[in-house]
Order: structure tokens, then C-alpha cells, then sequence
């Protein structure tokens, strides 16, 4: 599956276009995230892109868990939200 | 619903515990978040709750939105998430 890592300075109008074409074409989405700001920006994504899937009748729903990532050569903890239709 | 207001501050462990409690009984609930860092938490707490309810067999995912909260005279966007059994 695609991964889209997010980060705090991703714009959630992008990650939510980004997003609803993933979940248009797979049913399923795993989006990748560290720290605040990056889960704060993820969540505003879906929240949108909830938006632009609803009116095609696409539910979705995100099921959150915690995944160790490597980030130059130090082990981070990450979220990882799979995101799916409902 | 009773709804679980979320802060920075809050404990990930504690916010799961409550979650877990309201979704055995109600099979729902609803988070409040105000920021990146209460968002944050609450991500964390329903990654903990799935690990509290998963061994009984309840799965559970996150559906958001952008609501609007008065917090002392002043307008604020907040996030809701709606915790559902899937």
C-alpha cells in the first residue's frame, strides 16, 4: 500500500485531495505521522476528505495505531492511521 | 453521548481507560480536541483503547470533523472524533 507521510507543514487540503484518490481507487489509505503537529494536520486531512468522498457515498474511517520508524539512523515512534471505507 | 474532552495535558492512558469504558457500555463515544497537542493525545488514547478492547473482540475506528466550540466568549474550531465499533 502507498504510504503518505505527513508532516506539520503538509497542508491538509492536499493530503485530503491525495487521500480521496487513494481511497477511490484502493478502499484503503495508511498515512504515516510523527509529533504533534504532523497527527494534528493528518486528522484536519481526513476530517476534509471526508468532504470529498461523502457526496460518491464513500464512508471513511481511520483506525490509528503506534509504529516505530527509523529517521537517520534513530528510532522514532510514529502513528500510522490506516484510513478505510466504512 | 457523553462527550470526553481532550487536552494536552491529558494522559493517553487515562483518556484510553474512559474510552474503553464508554464504548463497552455505549459501543460510542465522543472525543473533543482543541489544538495539536490534545488532538495528539487523543489519537494515542484510541491507539491504547484498541489494545484494551481488541482481546474481547471489539474493534474500534475514528471517524473526524471540524466542529465549533465556544471557550469562554470565543469561537474556536475544535475536532470531534466519533469512536465507533467497526
Amino acid at each position: 500500500m502507498n504510504v503518505l507521510k505527513v508532516s506539520s507543514k503538509s497542508s491538509p487540503n492536499s493530503v485530503a485531495g491525495a487521500l480521496a484518490g487513494v481511497i477511490r481507487e484502493h478502499h484503503e489509505a495508511e498515512i504515516q505521522a510523527v509529533g504533534a503537529g504532523a497527527i494534528n494536520q493528518s486528522i484536519k486531512a481526513v476530517a476534509i476528505a471526508r468532504g470529498f468522498l461523502s457526496p460518491s457515498g464513500i464512508e471513511i474511517g481511520i483506525i490509528p495505531s503506534f509504529t516505530d520508524i527509523n529517521i537517520g539512523g534513530e528510532e522514532r515512534t510514529a502513528i500510522k492511521l490506516i484510513v478505510k471505507t466504512i
